[in-house]
């Protein structure tokens, strides 16, 4: 399980696009206590809005890993950003990825970190060994972010709820299960790149027997309808063995995102598949609420299509980002 | 994908329980033709009733591959099999292996493959690149074994279905998913090996688009309903895009094995999820079979209880070991 040592400095290279620098932003906006500075090139665009720092002067203001908060186009990592790690990995920082080349794969890298000790964290590679799960119950309320289709906001929606549980007064621990998720957290497990055999053990060790009134908030993945995915989906339901769950949904979406020709799910369908295939392992599960992408309507076509949906299916419906997830927060107490 | 390079020399070591020689026993049963003899150190009572042979004289003889046709006890492998793998490999033989323990991570048996340039076949261990899942609809019929339990006769089924489909004269291809089955049929992958976001892409390279009357017979893994591996059964299911599929179940068996307190599937359940679950990749899938273990039962109560199952299902039931498969696929043509 990626654990990483605080706080960071954000590495943004010279990013051209603020949108390209999702995990930084991500994690200003919701771990802002962890991050110390931001590092840019010359020419950068993009901006974290968060003090501006070379490697040298964050060592000194205590920081303890260099995080990678953007992403570059096309396949090859310019040599500025290998330089920079490099670099870290002498101040004595560890190095943060969530990029599909894993950092260890450059033998510059790979040399310099095991001469300092630094650690390099190439979070998409779970290296285990992970327990085959067991399926037995445990303590403990848990809530899982499904989704009609990958990239609906089900990270966004659990981390809204994890921070409006804290500031309810609940005691809860968010739970992150893909790179960007922990990235942001610091913690957690990518369950994607888990062999398959171990995916639903890796997210019960994740989630472990807790006090009966703490709340883990689980980062879904994929969707249980979704052509290439569902598995992962389906070994982090049963692995998580929720108590409660929240449908993740963008309005409009109709196709599958990267699959054409294949239809999102409808919330419907995912709420009663979820029900169906926690029957054993999880069999008090229900749904406590809606969490929509209103983002092509406007605020008052936004209202109403939320009170629609919270009668037709009984909980309450929220644009997380719009509105907050209050509601849904209010109504586990 | 693994490619085993026939015929094999099989090794049994010095065996004491014939039950521990599965895999020899399966290769023997399954695809006599690939297998030239077996390699029995002293004293050894399992016994496949082909030609012992040492590995030089099996070199000579046309030997490509020394297989691990056999378990051992205990965490060690013993000393005299490391011995005989060096052996075969400076005599220009590949060997493969589906043990637990790679193969490659014996020091001396990895540098002894580097310098005569044999392969070995680790076939727990998936290297990839595997492709996500596409989803596409493809040619061909494809017919997946599912089960309401791990080790109901998953693979015995789809060996037995595809030999009957030959003998009846159709033009049919098995596909195997896990260790034993790719070194019986010497290819395939081993699904629950692999990392969970490729499982259904490495499934739809595995079983590519055919002829339309072509049969691609699909080894099945977990069950839908498993705590463990239901995701690795229904990534499964999504990549071999079934057109049927036969359910195997095992008569009396009330708790998952190896899971205690944790109920098997009946076959209604399976049936219903595996056509719910395929709606949107396979939504023409029927079941078109049952396969039964009947050993606990005797003669007259196995036939008894196979007809009830096919009047209950509209379905051919059949034990494939006791009686074989010719009503399943009969009914296919």
């Amino acid at each position: 399980m990626t654990d990483l040592k605080t706080p960071y400095l954000i590495y943004l290279g010279n990013t051209q696009i603020q949108g390209l620098a999702k995990t930084g932003l991500g994690l200003v906006y919701w771990r802002p206590e962890r991050c110390l500075g931001q590092l840019r090139e010359e020419g950068c665009v993009a901006d974290l809005g968060i003090p501006d720092m070379g490697i040298a002067e964050a060592v000194i203001a205590g920081a303890r890993t260099l995080v990678l908060g953007t992403a570059f186009i096309g396949g090859l990592m310019p040599s500025e950003w290998t330089g920079r790690i490099v670099e870290a990995l002498e101040s004595g920082l560890d190095v943060a990825s969530g990029l599909h080349i894993p950092l260890r794969s450059f033998p510059n890298i790979a040399k310099v970190a095991r001469t300092t000790g630094g650690v390099l964290h190439d979070v998409r590679l779970m290296k285990g060994p992970f327990p085959v799960a067991n399926g037995l119950p445990r303590s403990g309320q848990r809530l899982l972010a499904l989704g009609t289709d990958c990239a609906v906001g089900k990270k966004y929606a659990a981390l809204a709820i994890h921070r409006e549980m804290i500031a309810q007064g609940m005691d809860a621990t968010f739970r992150a299960t893909g790179q960007t998720g922990v990235l942001i957290d610091g913690q957690g497990i990518c369950v994607d790149a888990i062999v398959s055999d171990f995916v639903a053990g890796a997210v019960e060790q994740l989630t472990p027997a807790a006090e009966v009134d703490h709340w883990d908030v689980i980062e879904g993945q994929g969707a249980l309808i979704h052509p290439a995915y569902a598995g992962v989906s389906l070994g982090l339901l049963h692995g998580a063995q929720p108590t409660a769950f929240v449908v993740c949904h963008e309005d409009g979406r109709e196709e599958l995102s990267a699959f054409p020709g294949h239809k999102t799910a409808s919330i419907a369908e995912i709420i009663d598949l979820t029900v169906l295939l926690s029957r054993r392992v999880a069999p008090g599960i229900r749904c406590v609420g809606i969490c929509l992408n209103t983002s092509q309507l406007n605020e008052a076509e936004a209202r109403e299509r939320l009170t629609d949906l919270s009668v037709e299916y009984g909980v309450p419906a929220c644009d997380p980002v719009r509105f907050g997830v209050s509601g849904i927060v209010r109504n586990l107490q």
